[in-house]
């Protein structure tokens, strides 16, 4: 029986599992892949103390500081919770582990299109995950579907590898910051199309085209789509958690949510969702796991 | 005129200054001394990331990152902030700046014992500052009163260079992370003096002991105060900045305060005050710039 389990693998996680095995809880972080989404990030310049920093390297900083804890660590995915009586079991590959107490830090899923052609040509010129996928575009022709941060570094990324870039957006202007936005205007791969929506990926054993609905056709021969992500709601459901409209848990202060036992931190809250930043999350999971320790001592 | 003026230079400050000079704001910081409290830290063990890093280390690559970027860093006391029409003139060491948005991360001010000898012996005995001072207490003997994170991490920090460390706390049982009073207690040099309070610093050119309301005087050649902080309240009160009972400033979700144009972040805020840690320093630092910004784009 552990004090704690802390569901998910990203920042959230990490920070609540390392300030868990500080307040001497026994813990468990569950999840599939440690660093999360942090591991596509092709440059991290805001994380306090790094000027600029590889995804995969600070995620790698990130799992040391964790492995070097009494932490267990379980490489899986959860496929459901459940309560019994005050137990939370936890059904992973391979069993189940009962806590006293979870912290939901699950992170989000990627928003797909919903359009023609998407799905048939996944792994054949769509993807959503720009740092995974870029290197195999060397020298050609992609269009990239967003206007956040993440589609402006994607874009950024690709231009360094493919011979011309379209960036694709719905609206008149990037909602990227500034920063990043300037970085795309400035590089001459990258070609703006905005105020445009995509209606099908077109193909033939590959993706060959990308129609938009201002009418024209984007010869290319990749798509990547970056436009957000949308919590999941399996868990949160079958736990009672409450939810805003969007499905983000709605956490208090202490980032506690509805259900007695749970807290939640990270991409998951609806806190966190306004500004979706490492080093928000991380501050979630420190102070979920302190929320946690608190109930702890309580009951002794 | 900036378009944001961040008045102090901790944690807080420091990754609200990042955030702003991305989101390409006319940013200035204006502090004291880059760190705050950090610079005091004998060992920071839960910044992810960072298995164990001295707090002046970690402080510099904070710093290291702002000097990087399109912040001006002003390196002096605020004296006062006041307000003409909607702009903010933030009065300093040689002359005023002028700022359409401030954020207040002033931190706190270290709590006194106020006690009798403890203002006559400062500097000849009695110190706000383990990390400052241990050394002077080579073989020596030392009490330190507090049962906090710091106070215990003063105790340990002190155990390395003084003969024998006395441990003062009014409540019968340490408060610190678990982590840290199991290594207080642990430590062979170290003596619990609990449910004490002091009462007076003796001594005579120099302190020369500690009486406590037990009836006992500790015979020591240095007194140690690590009894929490106190918020500032000169630039909150001028303001009109609401606080809570004790002084903290009250903030919202996105840390803005009551007053037009001012955000809050740190230390100094009621959210923070319940975990005063710097990853939730940093990431309420990021917030408090973002919505900084969202609050200039409105405006534009």
């Amino acid at each position: 029986m552990y004090d704690l389990a802390i569901i998910g693998a990203g920042p959230a996680a990490m920070s609540a599992a390392v300030y868990a095995a500080r307040y001497k809880m026994k813990v468990a972080m569950v999840g599939k892949l440690p660093g999360g989404y942090v591991n596509e990030a092709h440059a991290v310049e805001n994380w306090l103390g790094d000027k600029s920093v590889a995804g995969p390297e600070l995620v790698a900083r990130f799992f040391e500081h964790v492995k070097s804890m009494e932490i267990d660590i379980i490489t899986t995915d959860v496929r459901g919770i459940t309560k019994k009586d005050k137990t939370f079991v936890i059904i992973k590959e391979g069993g189940e582990i009962e806590a006293e107490r979870i912290i939901l830090a699950i992170g989000t899923e990627r928003n797909k299109l919903g359009i023609k052609g998407e799905n048939e040509f996944l792994g054949k010129g769509v993807s959503y995950c720009t740092t995974c996928d870029a290197f195999f575009f060397r020298d050609r022709t992609v269009a990239i579907v967003g206007g956040s941060d993440s589609a402006c570094t994607g874009a950024l990324v690709l231009a360094d590898i493919a011979k011309k870039v379209y960036l694709v957006y719905r609206q008149g202007e990037l909602r990227a910051e500034p920063t990043w936005v300037a970085d795309v205007k400035k590089n001459e791969k990258i070609e703006l199309v905005l105020n445009a929506n995509p209606t099908e990926v077109i193909g033939e054993n590959t993706v060959t085209g990308l129609v938009l609905d201002t009418g024209n056709t984007l010869k290319v021969d990749g798509v990547f789509v970056e436009i957000g992500t949308t919590p999941g709601k399996a868990i949160t459901a079958s736990l009672g958690v409450k939810t805003d409209e969007k499905g983000y848990i709605v956490v208090n202060d202490d980032q506690s949510t509805n259900v007695p036992g749970v807290w939640a931190a990270g991409d998951i809250t609806n806190k966190n969702n306004k500004l979706k930043q490492i080093i928000v999350a991380a501050s979630e999971g420190s102070v979920a796991t302190y929320g946690a320790y608190l109930d702890k001592k309580s009951q002794k």
